[in-house]
């Protein structure tokens, strides 16, 4: 990692250790807060401290009664111009909160909102470590080692940097399945996606951001433990479901989703989380590295789908087009 | 309310008042689950006591690390069967936390597997008061009173007895409105729901149990604030959507989302809880009211479909029908 990340990340963890830290927020909209999302899961499996993830303007207008002095409110944009999210950071730092932004603009508003930030690389030719997958676990797994200090944690940040690697070998060994994925659901209008655990926050980022923003496809991020208490019931032979079967506390919430789907229609895909590429990786830790590997996996599938309908990922209808 | 109903709540009360409570947990499968979601808007929004919602399974497979003898865990089934939910009480108990059982069978396995029981009436000709709404809301406001007493929420429990009047007001009000939603998108093979705040999970409820489960039509539940960060991509003119314009703090998101869509969507229904009959209630607490109403208005819209496609809310394709 770049001495001026690590620098960053190791501010962030100071002020932290210097507060009695009591709660943390995970705070913006769409993908960045499912990318989020994954801190507030590990944390509320593996700490006693409550952790929460707001929408951003859900965050202001709920207002929380929670947030304070003791409060870490980590927020998140990719461009950091946000403006629920930039909007969040001045509400949580004026409440006194412990603010944090992520973001690939160290400039941006979003950084200029809160006390802290926290900068990762893109598309500028940097390692993975660098970029936003390596820079955000490495800052996740550093504060889960401030709420309940594990050397696990600190393993994790010591293999960190083999992130690169396996998201490179694993985009090579997904994409002939991401292709034919694309290939057979071309002239689907809708595609459903499921999963539950941490993977439930990729199943909402491919709905919201890659299926229904990207590609204009009907979806809904089904969680596993739910499908059977209402959305089963639209299950038939020609829906399609694209099923992120996890590898962790959760998994047997897929399967027995995965079982009656691939029981009741013809269009199932899985992405089983265990056959991903997990090489060098401790075997007590892959339960920490699935999340951080699967996103660029289930790009690919959202690649092909682009690719075989002919509508690329960049195409928009509203967005960059108008005001809203 | 009727003496045992009362009792019951108020040994739940006692025994919350006997532990110093640091967190609620509240834990269903569903519908139930969204209904019992409102106690955790109200108690993240008033008070600094961490409350989460979990679907039964996932709570027992992520195990939270947050619950133990401080915790209040209030767990709902409509029938008290739900087995995932019933397992959930057991395994909360087990961890010495408080378990609170909401079923309309008092001896339903949910009732047994926790310490406690708020039984309610369904179809036997009792006041709203002693049924599913008059019940929860009247435990969920007690409960606040204990977290952080205020004189509000004894004036909401005083009030919720003009609950059922309330109800049957606000059918009559929105029977023709439902029923030409009905007959305007009996064709329809998609309707998006829309909200935020409290009202996010109504939308949930009818989106998944509804929608998805009764009339098999594709659906998903979009928070307003997450709107323009990925879903809204996908209006289109012909895209229905049904919005509901919650009157609480998050009504702005609502506002800015529904001003969206009827720019660019013909299909778009709009039900305003700000037009929601209150009579009686006074007027710093009709938010408090507002979900609590809410329910059964939008069951009108449910009926309506119901009656315009032939399909009945009562037809399944899988459930009754197989183990799965």
């Amino acid at each position: 990692m770049k001495p001026e990340h690590a620098a960053q990340i190791a501010t962030v963890i100071e002020a932290a250790k210097a507060r009695d830290i009591k709660n943390v927020y995970f705070v913006a909209c769409g993908g960045s807060m499912a990318s989020l999302s994954f801190g507030e899961y590990f944390i509320s499996k593996e700490t006693e401290v409550p952790s929460f993830v707001y929408t951003a303007n859900e965050f202001i207008h709920r207002n929380p009664k929670g947030v304070g002095e003791n409060t870490l409110v980590i927020l998140r944009s990719h461009s950091g111009t946000t403006p629920e999210t930039v909007a969040a950071a001045s509400f949580a730092r004026e409440k006194g909160a412990l603010t944090v932004s992520i973001s690939m603009e160290a400039e941006s508003p979003l950084c200029q909102a809160a006390e802290h930030i926290v900068h990762y690389n893109y598309k500028d030719g940097s390692d993975a470590i660098d970029g936003e997958v390596g820079i955000f676990y490495t800052l996740i797994f550093e504060v889960l080692n401030v709420l309940a200090p594990n050397e696990k944690y600190k393993r994790v940040v010591a293999q960190l940097p083999k992130v690169g690697e396996l998201i490179e070998k694993n985009i090579e060994q997904f994409a002939d399945a991401a292709n034919e994925f694309g290939k057979k659901n071309k002239r689907e209008k809708i595609i459903y996606t499921m999963a539950s655990g941490a993977y439930i926050h990729h199943a909402y980022s491919f709905t919201s951001c890659l299926l229904m923003e990207m590609l204009w496809i009907h979806s809904n991020a089904i969680h596993s433990g739910e499908f059977f208490h209402g959305p089963f019931e639209i299950t038939d032979y020609d829906v399609p479901f694209l099923v992120v079967k996890g590898d962790g506390a959760s998994r047997p919430l897929d399967e027995r989703a995965l079982d009656f789907v691939q029981k009741f229609s013809d269009k199932v895909e899985v992405v089983d989380i265990e056959t991903l590429n997990y090489g060098g990786i401790d075997e007590d830790l892959k339960e920490y590295f699935g999340p951080a590997l699967t996103g660029s996996v289930l790009r690919l599938y959202a690649d092909a789908l682009a690719e075989h309908t002919g509508h690329p990922l960049s195409v928009r209808r509203y967005m960059w087009k108008m005001d809203y």
